[in-house]
Formats: C-alpha cells, structure tokens, sequence
C-alpha cells in the first residue's frame, strides 16, 4: 500500500493524524488497562470540533458553548488529544505524556472535576449518551424560559459520541426512548459503529439493527457509510442533523477499529491495550506518520489552534446577544444571571413550613410535596420529576405543567419507567452548570435500579437532589421486593453523597433546606421519606437538622447516661416513646435524632461528643432498616433495633409492629443493653 | 349498553370474568398500595393457560412444565387467580381472600420462594421478562445437551406476559436484544399494550414503537387489536408464534385497562388502587357478573380444573419418554436425573487446586480462571459468561464453546455489554430448577448496573455465582469510575447473599467450593477477585474460607493480646507483613483472614470468639475499600486501614501505595490503636 508521506497531505487529514498518534504515544507509555484508541473515531470528532462545535478553549465555561461528550469513555485519549490540539489550558503535551497517572489532568476516563473542557464524567458505558439527554434536555428547557423572538440567548447543541457498549446498556435505551419522546431536536450522537467490543466482533452478542431501534424510538437516524476517511459525509451528516429540529439525531458512522494499524485493527486485541513498538512503528508507515513520539505538525497546530480565535469571537457574539437581552428584558436577564451564578433568591428558604407537635402527622413525603411546591415558585430552577411514580412520590411541582414538547418551560419532568435514565439525565441536567437543580424520584427501593447513576452524581460533583420515597418496611403489601433493607446503609457508603432521613415536618423541612443549598454547591443530596403517617414530635428542629444529628431529648449529664437511644425517620416517634417508659423506671435516657450521618460526620470534634458523649457508650439505634454500618455509633456494648432480612408483604403498620418497630420492643432492648 | 348475564355467556366468558372478579374482590378486601387489576389482560392469560400451557397443577414442579413469567408483578392477582382456578394446592379462595396480609400464600407481587406454581419473583419492572430469557436459554441449553433425534426429553416455552412498565425498563431491552441475537424460538412474550402507567397515558412519557424496537432486536412481532375480546385472535397470535421456531416472539396484545369498569377503565386511576364498591357495582352490571364475592361459578371452575386432568397427562406422556430415554440412553438419563436432583456429582471437588507460599503468586482473577477451569469439566451443569469483559474477567471454560444459536450445547455465555440484563438472565437459568449453576462476571463496580438483580437472586433463592474482579483500587489506570470503593459494604449488606473476597489461591478454591455447593442449595454467592497479583500466603486454608474467618498466624493467648489485624483479599498480605514487624517490636498480634462476613456469622459463638475473642478489643481491619460496617468487628477501640473517598487514576500499585495501603502504614495504624 502507496500512501502519502505526511508532507504531502492535505492538513485535515494531518490533524486526525495528530489525533491518533498523540493517543498512540500516550496510550504506549501508560499502557496496561483497557484505553480505547481513537483511530476510527478520530475524524467524526475532528470533523465535528474543526467545523461544528462552538466552544472557547480560553474560557471552558463560556455558558453558550456547544456541549460535547464522549460516552465511549475509555477513549480519553481522544478527548484530551483535542483539547490540547484547540488550545484549552486545561491539557498541555506534558499532561498528555502523564496518560492515567497519579495526580494528572488526563485521567484513564473523562472526569469533568478533574479536567476543564470536560463536560461530564464517563466510562461507565452508557451514561454518557443518558448525560447528553440531560444536557439537552436543560438547553431545550433555559431556551424556552429565557429567549425571546428578538433573542437568541440559550442556542446550542449538545453533541454525543458513543459506541457499541453505550449502546447495548439498559441506560441508554431508557434515555434516548425519552429523548425521542421528548423531540430533543439539538441532541446529535454519532455513533462509532466499529463492530467490536471487549469480548470480540459484536456478533457474538449485538446483532440487533440499531439503527430500526433508534427510529423506533422517535429519532432522525442517518448513515455515514465510511467513518474512517469520508469527511465530507460525516459533514454532511452532521448538517443534516442539524437542519432536523424536532427529532433528536443519530449518525450512525461505520468505522474501522483501529484503523490503520495493518495487524490489528477490526481486532478486539487492540479495544484492550496498546499498539506495541512493533505495530506502532507499521501504523507510522501505513498512516505516513513521520513526526516525533508526542510531536504535532505544526501546520495541524495552527489549524486546529484556531479554534482559539473562533471561540473568542462566539463569546463576543454571545454576549453582544447577552447585552442586548439586558437592555431589552432586564428583569429576565437578571433572573438568568443569577441562574449561572449558582446563587439562591435572596429569602428563599422562608417559605421552608415548621410544625409543632399540634400538627396533625403526615407521611414525610407530604411533607415533601409540601416543600417542594412551597420552594417551586421561589426558586424556578428547581426542575425533574418521577420514574412514573408521580402520585406516590408527590413530586409534582404545582405552579408549572408538564415538561414536554413544545412546552420545554415546564418543570415537571416524567422519566417513565425508567430510574437509570433519569439518574443520568438528572446528573447532564446539573452538570449543564446553568444553575438548575434537577430532582429525580422513585422509591427508595429502586435506587438499585439507578445506582450507577448516583454514585456518578456524587463522583462528579452534580448537584441532583434525588427524592426517595417509600423508605422502610411500612412501604407495606407491596411486600421484599418494594421494601428497602439494606439500602439506607449502601447509600450512606456511597463517598460524597449525603443521605437524610427526616422524622418528621421540620426535619423535611431541615432536610431540603439542605439539600438546596447542596445542590448549588454542586453536592447530591439523597432523602428517604416514609409512605406512612408519622407524627410531629416535641423537640425536632429543621435548623439541627443541618448538623446531621441532635439531642432530641435528654436532661441528663453525659457521664449519668444509662442508655442513648439513636432514631431517625419513622423510628424517632419510637425513642421518644421508649424514652418516656424507660424514664418512668428512673433510667436516664437520651434520645438524639439522627437524620444524617454524613451531615453528622461533618460537624466538629466537640459537637459530635457533644450529642454523642464517648463517656455514654451504651446506645441502641432504632431504625426499620438493616443494623449494618450502625455499629459505627453502638459499638460493642450498643445494639440496634433492626431489620437484617428481607421483609413481607402485609399492611406497613403489621409489617412494622412484627419486625420489633414498637415502643414495647424498643424498651425490651434498651432493657437488655442497660442490664 | 346491554349485555348478556352471567347466564347466558360462554364458559369463555365466565372464566375470563372469574378471573377479573377474584382479582377485583381480593384487591377491594385489600387495598392500599397498587396492585394491578388484570381486566385486559385476563383473556390473553385465559387463553395461554387454557388453551396452550402445559403444567400440571398437583405437581407444580414438573420438569417439562411449561414456564409463565407475569413479569407485570402488580398483578399478582392475575396469577394466584390462574392458580387456584386450575386447581394448585398452594392457593385456595381463603388464600385469595388473605391477598397482601401477613404470612399468606399471595402477596403483593409473585414469589416464588412463597407460592408454589410461581416460577420466579417479580414485580420490581423489567425483570419478569428478563428472567424468562433466562429460562428459555436454560431449555435451550438443556434441549441441545440432551435431546435425542428420537427422544425430545426437553421440550417447553417460556411465556412471559409484559406491561409498558416492563418494556420501559432498560433491563427489558438489554435481555430482549440478547434473546433476539440468541433466537431463542421457544421464548413468547404476550405484551399486554394498555397505555396506561401510574402516571397516566403513556403519551406522556412513552411514545416509541415498541414493536418496531422488537423487530429491530430480531423478535417475531406480531400485534392483536382486541385483546379485551377476541380469543381467537389471541389464540391465532400464540400458534403463529409457536410456528416460528428460530426467533422469540412478542405478541404486542392491545388492550383497555380496567376493561369493563365503566368509569375507571382507560383511566391511571385504576392502576394503583382498588376500585370501590360504586364501581364495583357498575362492573358487574357491566360485564353481567351476579356472583358472589370470591365466588366462581361452577361451570367455569369445571371448565378450569380440567387442567389437572391435562397435566396429568402431559406429565404421564412425559414420563414415557423419560422412561424410553433411560432404556435408550441410560448414561445421559443417569446425567439428566442428577440435574434435576441438584446434586453434585461424587468428588466434583477434588480438582480445586492447593497452593504453597513457593507457588508464584498471581492475581486472584487467575486462580479463579484456574477453578472454573478445573470444575467445568466435572461440574457440566456450570454455565455462564461476562459481560464483555470475557479476557478481563477470565471467565471462558476452555472445555466448552459458544452459546450461540445452533450451538445451544456450550456454555460459554456472551452476555454482551448489558449488566442488569446478564444478572436478570442468570436467575432465570437459576430458577428454571433444572440444577444448571449460572455465573455472571463483570468488574466489581459494575454491581451498581445490575444490583437490583443480584438482590432478587438473594431473595428468590436463586442459586447463581457472581464472578466480580478488578476489586479494588488495584484497578489502577481506569480510575474512580472503575474503582469499588463502597461496593463490598454496599453487597455485603444485602440479606441472604455471601460476598467471599478471597487472598490467595488457596482462599480462591475455598470460595469456588462454598459457592457452588451454596449454588445447589438455591444460595447466591458473590465473589471479589484482584485483578493484580497476590502471594500465596503461608497460614491460608481452602477449608478456613468456608468458616468466613479464621486465624491465620498468631502464637498467643486472647487475654495478652495487643492487636488483631483483620484482612481480606489482597490486603491480608499487608497484615501478614505488618505482623511481623509488630512482633519484632514484641507486640502480641493475631492475624485473622475474614474472606466472608456472612460465612463467619453463621458460625457458633464458640468459633466465633476463637477467632476474635471478646477479651481481645484493639482491632485493626485492613481492606482496600470503605471502611463502612467495619466497625462491627472492630468496635470503638479500634479501626481501619480503608479508603473513604473516590480513588484516582494511576497504576494500581501507586493508588494503593498512595491511598495508605503498605506494611508501613498499617504499623502505623496498628501503633496508634495499640497506644
């Protein structure tokens, strides 16, 4: 095979070039794991960045950028190879030569806290299409609030590209049978249809036609027949999607894995580890590649650098746009500045309701409703939804309708039956970084279905409240597969993820005073809410609340304790009554409330001995889910009032009450551990 | 709108009816929560089970039986109705009355491990059909591996009747694209298309083409427009897809929800909730229903109980050519037999290797590599695979092919990229009750994608192997969205599953015996292999591992001990070292290796206070992962070697080095403790 030798090539083809072989280089001197190389997928992204994207390398955060997002995370290298190519700052060739090292800006998958430029957290396949609906999904719903026929403020695509293993995901059919349902016409995925996974050539397991399936699910589809050299069709394609505005679009790009490394490509060898020196050095020939190890033409630097000089003058034009809008809608550009600010309205947590024991109980998801759509008028962008469990969660924000086509400025977001979508189309929508607060809810059961996409939410610092309802064994005649065990202690395990389970109206109150606040500095925040009645009781407080853990009840000196009893959610109302009896008998007891153990963890030394004397080592938990990790505050000589198996089916008072979730077994208990 | 009475309908009719009034009575008697009112989907299963399913009522577990997923859980009525209808002992009218209260026969969603006829748990959505990809793989398998061109010992199809729910859930999609590329023939899925979900019409969230999407997976798609109705058309749908013998099949069956009830039918309303005696009332006016409540008019229950007689049949029929097989083929009939027996063959564990310190150390992936490979010859009953991750997680059996279609017979099973899917399908092939042993193998984290699976397979008694490697932060390279941090904590909290997270080869046979023998008795195990590699440690034991934990070098009383050092997996080599050191400085320390908390809770107290003594109170656990739980065994006084935070991107050894896990620093810690 006759090829050009490097000179002689038109400088496009010398910047997919460049592509390659910086990931080449770098892939080589890190080796081990299982990055991807861009070979096939490097001139669909060239194409899109060198003639489509809109974004400032010199300001990654320009508000009206295009977003883009690499779903097949484990290629990196191509993300980071064009970043440096365009000029961010974020990626120079010394972080590309330190490719998945301690403390470098090129971690071995896209993190969007680690690296400017990147827009979301990828690798765990499949997640990254799901946070371009979300990203998508904001785009569509701030340019429905904020723009007006005269202005254009909020105008830009989101772009995708994802491969075979986002596409065999659960998540991403979920999401993008949304997308479809939603028309989300400004997202674009191309699609790197390269035939090979991990285990081998897609035929082993992914036959389907993807293609039918999209169109099935509402999408503008197209074909780009030869992804590896055909410019001007993926240009075209990507027009084409363009030019579509009802429909989301999805170019399918057929390419060669690996391509032009003569021995490997079209191999799944070569998803899984580098070239070696022997491949590399036949690529080189096969590719005319002639350039140093790590070193770029500098006619492809000067070209794909322009991206410096185009990218100030999209900013310029934003924000001529942007000034008009203040000079013609002040108060909405006011109100749209805030929103990329991340400030809360000024007296925003007032309308927050407290209660006293007069009150008559209520399950704390109505408290919930209560908060959410106390909060809904005050702060707009408090946005999201249900899994389809709408009505059981209470969700529905009151003052707006239905987020749907050709209604974007609504706020009620219905997911569908589908959790793990929502969860990553939730983590795109905070990680817009335009200031919305997505919420995402289901029962608390079903964060198993979404679990993927709540630690993502932690791990990339999105601010997503996510509202979980139906919290404990009183879910009911639902029965083990509805109710949750031991799914408070894997959340609280999660890093990062704060977990509130709040015993009554002040302390949901507490809890989303919280959880707003949170959000805004880009914190999940997870509250459990029971489906049963509680009451309010004498001594909750939504400002303790914050603290994570209180004194709900005492009188006595740390070192005169007998016994603390530890509640939280439904289970307080237990300790305050096991409290009253347990004093009747002259044993000095202390209640603390205990609706979070990371807001607890996070108070000082002092406040933390303060509510839980070392001095008082006889303690007992009481909470209708599994005693595990609890031991952390019972020790040796505590115990906990526990569910360690699965639960029933049968109404949640029964369920309860045969569980041991009762004042008189609470006291037996605490009886045993006093001694 | 008249109507015929009861009277004059055909027994057709009245079956059908039975069937939506004992479900409309039990769920009247009942109420709270949403169970599903099957008043569509009653004639799809009237004609499923009267006319095409082959069971036999008195003996619920006949092997040849036909298998009937209502993955649609909700309605649970729609089955334990079916039940006692054709005449199962495991539910009467007096268990239909006691539907969803403590301790009955029918609760809130199909158990199989409560009611017997009932062939896997459903409810949480999506799953159902899932595990009927499972069973139809299962008699696949078992077809290929024993049929006889004269002797068709296997031979039945799975059945699974679904909802919009279902098909919203990305689980549906990943076991349904599997089963297409499979062209499992024997798979029928009846989706019962009501367009209703709990939040309303599916408009709002749900508009795709969900038979163009089955297309596009390569399923047999057919539609019946009038599923309220017409039988025939019913009938009709399920021969043609009976006739197409290479492609699953889904009959899209459209049907009113809450067909006959004249106010609530079409409605959301009627999903969640019962509905009510006026409306009651006008039902049975409707559908000319004069019955009794929880009565059954004899001529349908006549009509019905001939399934007795026809299963008894069937089973007869069977017999016979079980009985002609064993003349005809008497090994593979002794073979076929101890299948169904669940038991292991004599001896199928003396090929799990032993190892010694001299034996160079590799990564616990590799001895397990090494035990599937040493079992799966004598153990046949083993099959499974990955998902996509088939080289990484070193789960081929070499002694076998691929699962594809046309090669039924192997066992080596391309889940492709699709987690949920695979752990779903897993407990399908385990609850098909036929002995197979299924695993399923992806990276440790990517539990979080399919965790709602491995909990059903906890709870439906599904005796499954999960093969989790790359374990910890040893991952290295791919960083903190590869790396379990809070996973182990995160399983281990999970009622009835055991997590094994061995050291060493030795440790790695212990666990590969437990589990399979657990596997047999309908237990899951999970284990959690390194993917870098370990010593072989003087003082491990095969036979320890089945204790959970064990002292592994000590050499002093409880009473004067300074520290135990408690480890698992690869940092029990830390411990090791780190003990030696301390006993140089004269410290008394016990090692303790803890492979398995749930296998150590289930011994005596007297081993368990062997192992760490109650006198013993200074305890340092040291396991790359979140220290959450640990406190159990380690108490106020004592503490952890752990990472409590997201990892990093760099090569294993460097994150572990840098994250605290070395010899030096567990001196350290365990000086600090010691005091």
């Amino acid at each position: 095979m006759v090829v050009a030798t490097q000179s002689t090539k038109s400088v496009e083809e010398l910047c997919i070039n460049s592509i390659r072989f910086l990931a080449i280089d770098a892939i080589e001197k890190a080796s081990s794991g299982h990055p991807g190389l861009p070979m096939g997928a490097a001139p669909m992204a060239f194409v899109l960045w060198d003639q489509f994207m809109r974004f400032n390398p010199k300001n990654p955060k320009w508000f009206n950028r295009d977003r883009f997002v690499l779903s097949a995370g484990h290629g990196s290298m191509l993300q980071y190879a064009l970043l440096y190519l365009t000029g961010y700052d974020s990626v120079s060739i010394e972080d590309i030569k330190q490719f998945r090292q301690w403390g470098s800006a090129t971690p071995g998958h896209p993190e969007n806290f680690v690296t400017a430029g990147i827009e979301v957290t990828t690798g765990p396949l499949g997640q990254g299409i799901a946070n371009g609906v979300g990203l998508a999904l904001a785009e569509a719903h701030l340019a429905a609030k904020f723009n007006k026929s005269d202005a254009k403020l909020v105008d830009h695509y989101t772009y995708v590209i994802l491969g075979d293993g986002c596409n065999m995901e659960g998540v991403s059919g979920e999401a993008c049978s949304f997308a479809g349902h939603q028309g989300l016409g400004k997202l674009i995925a191309l699609y790197d249809d390269n035939h090979i996974s991990i285990d081998g050539s897609t035929d082993v397991a992914f036959t389907e036609d993807v293609s039918q399936r999209f169109e099935a699910y509402g999408w503008h589809v197209l074909h780009v027949e030869e992804g590896n050299t055909d410019l001007e069709a993926i240009a075209k394609a990507i027009e084409e999607a363009k030019s579509v505005t009802d429909k989301p679009t999805m170019i399918k790009v057929t390419t060669t894995i690996g391509y032009g490394a003569p021995n490997k490509q079209n191999t799944a060898g070569i998803h899984g580890s580098a070239l070696g020196e022997d491949e590399i050095k036949l690529t080189r020939e096969n590719l005319g590649w002639t350039s140093e190890t790590f070193e770029v033409p500098e006619d492809a630097l000067n070209h794909m650098r322009k991206a410096i000089e185009r990218g100030a003058n999209y900013e310029q034009e934003w924000n001529k746009v942007l000034s008009d809008y203040k000079s013609n809608y002040p108060e909405a550009a006011a109100e749209f500045e805030r929103y990329l600010s991340g400030r809360l309205p000024d007296g925003w947590d007032k309308e927050l309701p407290t209660h006293t024991p007069e009150d008559k109980g209520l399950a704390t998801r109505k408290y919930s409703q209560a908060c959410l759509n106390k909060l809904a008028p005050v702060v707009p962008e408090l946005i999201g939804g249900s899994a389809d469990l709408t009505h059981s969660n209470l969700t529905e924000l009151k003052c707006s309708g239905e987020f749907q086509k050709g209604a974007y400025e609504n706020r009620n977001v219905h997911f569908g039956v589908r959790e793990h979508g929502m969860g990553a189309i939730c983590n795109g929508i905070a990680l817009h970084g335009s200031g919305l607060i997505p919420y995402g809810a289901t029962f608390l059961i079903f964060t198993d279905y979404m679990r993927a996409a709540i630690r993502l939410s932690a791990l990339s610092e999105a601010g997503v409240i996510w509202v979980m309802t139906h919290d404990s064994i009183g879910q009911g005649e639902d029965g083990p597969t509805h109710q949750p065990i031991e799914t408070l202690a894997s959340l609280r395990a999660i890093p990062n993820l704060t977990v509130i389970r709040p015993a009554d109206g002040n302390e949901v109150s507490g809890a989303y005073k919280v959880a707003i606040e949170q959000a805004k500095q880009n914190k999940p925040t997870l509250m459990a809410f029971t489906r049963q009645g509680v009451p309010n009781l004498d001594g909750t407080s939504m400002e303790d609340t914050a603290k994570g853990a209180y004194v709900f009840s005492c009188g006595f000196a740390p070192e005169e304790l007998d016994l603390i009893l530890i509640g939280t959610g439904s289970e307080l109302q237990l300790c305050a009554g096991a409290a009253e009896k347990l004093k009747a008998e002259g044993k000095k007891v202390r209640v603390v409330s205990m609706p979070s153990w990371e807001l607890f963890e996070a108070q000082d030394e002092a406040y933390r001995d303060s509510v839980l004397p070392k001095v008082a080592r006889k303690r007992l938990s009481v909470e209708a889910a599994a005693s595990f990790g609890w031991q952390k505050y019972t020790g040796f000589e505590g115990g906990s009032v526990s569910i360690d198996r699965f639960g029933s089916s049968a109404p949640g008072a029964v369920c309860l009450e045969k569980y041991g979730f009762s004042v008189d077994n609470v006291v037996a208990k605490a009886q045993e551990i006093i001694g």
